[in-house]
């Protein structure tokens, strides 16, 4: 039947094709599939989808569908819903379960808690292995992690964790306390979710237990949902070094208003910035019009400075931002760019003079900008790499440092550059 | 004792610090912790490291330690030494394990293959879940990956996945055949790990298995390396977007010498690139003499573009990579790029003017200014938004496009610009 070979496709490739379906056609298809697979195809939309098809869903498959979705999924929607439509909702959850939920909606956006899940199995360290599973079988249908079983205190405070993989090989007489391995990494629901992620990196998990001030735990986060935070940072990180501030949202959820406001800032800042040139340039205007050659390679030369700044710059603040990277090691980095700057500068130099001899200038305009290159390019070096690393020390985000900011600032500088080095060679 | 107040520790921590211990400290540690622990450590160190420590272990460690260690991460180490060394350490495997792990050597870096570890538990069909927990019960201990059991035909093929929770929820009696779930996402053994990774994130995996080109299950890939495959993939897009060639290690383990070799190439492609700057601007000299304050103007126009087309190329290469944006929606991405372009080259174009106007020159010139402030943004949007495009429908990497080089593009191709309004506004 038509049902069964629409069971035959993914949840994640369902919701895709649900997106594109009109209104009546979405209810009627989330109305009559299994409830649990409307469910878990309804967490992958977005939450203004998800509640218009709750909003006109039959009560009791509400209930059915509602319940059977990821509680982190839930507290989202709840969240980006009108506070009079979230009541409503939450009316169709089991007491218990609601009020894990409202806590979970109580943790700011990017926090770890705002990404945890109730949806775990939580066990006693006085239980046996054989009581465990009991559990296990009682409530494992709903729950979203069952890998891991999370062992509590009486007031909710995590003791511990056990894999089911452990359950399973010991014997069943056995208790909890005896394989609990108390020693479990935790984070507090405040944590920001890049940290989460790193620590779930670092520590090869698959899930992390998120606990609140008192130790209690709160829920746990799913790798699935850290993967997420990985793309969307590493996202967050590109759009900043390329001198935009992130967009909220995907690309084409972005509106063109949206897209503008996020490049203007930056923009105009940099335009500001950048017109200092102006300043440098009308200020050695008679040095120009004397020799008009030397405007022939102000391009080229600031242009190169730029190239050098934003290598070193992109290198460094995903560096950093990896952890590869620390503030304490700012003398091996500057030392480290300088010295490839050093020979980056050697064979840009050698090849802009060859260069200014073919344009058909003098000997001596080649010579300036062949020192101009070496300087501009050590220049360049020697700020991208101090710059990322302050940041990151103040606290503030080195991804502020991106490619436009390091080019309009090479820009400038290397402008006066230049002109210093003409006005000592040239003797104007 | 000492040996307890180490294992408290983390494996991935305490190869943090054997990595700081000196030659013989190191072989003492590794031979004195239970194999397991070392096994564990082991795995986190460098393939030279990994060796130098086996060379010197005495030989029944040698053997627990190995065998304790994740079958991928063996396959890494062996393909990093001399071949005879390998020998050596193969003939510590038992044989049906030592030909599995040869497998897992012939696939390429950066391969799914070559992730694949071969400690996951195979069952059959036929079994019931009884025989397969008592199968689990008995070679679990070894598995890395046990929250799946793969199902496997007696040529070997993939037949499907029975997830140990479901396994745990039903009944002893049922056959695995009863509850296999037979349309299992596998990949094949030389997909690119990239697309591996966006596979098991896309469909929020926690396993992925691989197959060979008769369907046979060679091993599965675990989420924990998936996600470093994840960051070394924004990584090497981040310092592609950088304008210089990706690194092949961590920041500090590449040498000054490696730097340098991955960034000149591009420099020196931008230097020759950029220097057809020179031959626009001693074309247009008399232009240039006529009117010395058009000069003040280059890098505050040029510059500009260049960010524009930084800011677009990066949001645009992401999105490309994250698969927001395809080839075939590039009248979109151009309409929204070109409509962005023109209100952010109007903000521009507005305080270019008033810029030009504080820098004292003619009102003339700043109106030469404004016009090619606009055209010079709405020109760099256009071609940032197309060029990654193209590229990754002829299945290049888009990442190519970086800031540097759309920079270099617009810097020559924005002077142009610049002097056919001059020449056609100021009838030069
Ligand atoms: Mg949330
Ligand atoms: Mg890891
Ligand atoms: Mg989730
Ligand atoms: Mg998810
Ligand atoms: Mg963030
Ligand atoms: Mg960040
Ligand atoms: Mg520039
Ligand atoms: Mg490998
Ligand atoms: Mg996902
Ligand atoms: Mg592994
Ligand atoms: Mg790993
Ligand atoms: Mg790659
Ligand atoms: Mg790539």
């Amino acid at each position: 039947s038509l049902i069964e070979f629409v069971e035959s496709f993914r949840p994640f490739d369902l919701a895709d094709c649900l997106e594109k379906l009109d209104k009546s056609e979405q209810l009627q298809l989330i109305g009559q599939l299994p409830p649990n697979l409307s469910a878990e195809i309804l967490e992958y939309l977005e939450p203004e989808l998800q509640y218009r098809i709750f909003a006109n869903l039959e009560e009791p498959i509400t209930s059915q569908v509602l319940n059977g979705m990821s509680s982190d999924v839930v507290a989202d929607m709840l969240l980006s819903l009108h506070r009079y439509q979230a009541v409503k909702l939450l009316g169709h959850l089991p007491e218990e379960y609601r009020s894990k939920v409202l806590t979970l909606m109580t943790f700011p956006e990017q926090s770890a808690g705002s990404l945890a899940t109730v949806d775990y199995i939580a066990a006693r360290s006085s239980w046996t292995l054989d009581e465990t599973l009991q559990h296990i079988r009682k409530i494992g249908h709903e729950a979203e992690i069952t890998s891991y079983v999370y062992v509590t205190s009486n007031k909710g405070a995590l003791i511990g964790v056990v894999s089911l993989k452990e359950i399973i090989l010991s014997d069943p007489k056995t208790k909890v306390s005896d394989i609990v391995t108390e020693d479990v990494i935790s984070v507090p629901a405040l944590m920001k979710q890049e940290e989460a992620a790193e620590l779930l990196s670092r520590y090869d998990l698959v899930a992390l237990p998120v606990v609140d001030a008192q130790s209690r735990l709160i829920g746990v986060i799913t790798v699935d949902d850290l993967i997420d935070v990985i793309h969307e940072e590493a996202t967050e990180d590109i759009q900043k070094l390329g001198g935009s501030q992130p967009l909220t949202d995907t690309y084409f959820k972005t509106s063109v208003f949206q897209l503008y406001k996020k490049r203007i800032i930056w923009l105009l800042v940099l335009f500001v910035a950048e017109a200092y040139t102006g300043t440098v340039l009308r200020h050695y205007e008679v040095t120009l019009s004397e020799v008009i050659a030397l405007s022939f390679f102000i391009p080229l030369l600031i242009g190169t400075g730029g190239n050098t700044g934003t290598q070193t710059v992109s290198t460094l603040v995903r560096a950093l931002a990896v952890g590869e990277v620390q503030f304490r090691d700012i003398l091996k980095v500057v030392r480290k760019e300088v010295t490839t700057g050093l020979m980056t500068g050697a064979s840009i130099s050698l090849i802009a003079y060859v260069r200014a001899l073919f344009l058909g200038v003098e000997a001596k305009v080649g010579f300036v900008v062949a020192v101009t290159a070496m300087t501009v390019v050590l220049w360049a070096s020697f700020v991208a790499a101090v710059l990322p690393l302050i940041l990151h020390k103040l606290k503030a985000d080195p991804a502020v440092i991106s490619g436009p900011f390091i080019t309009t600032l090479v820009d400038g500088t290397g402008l006066i550059i230049y002109f210093t080095v003409a006005k000592l060679v040239l003797h104007l």
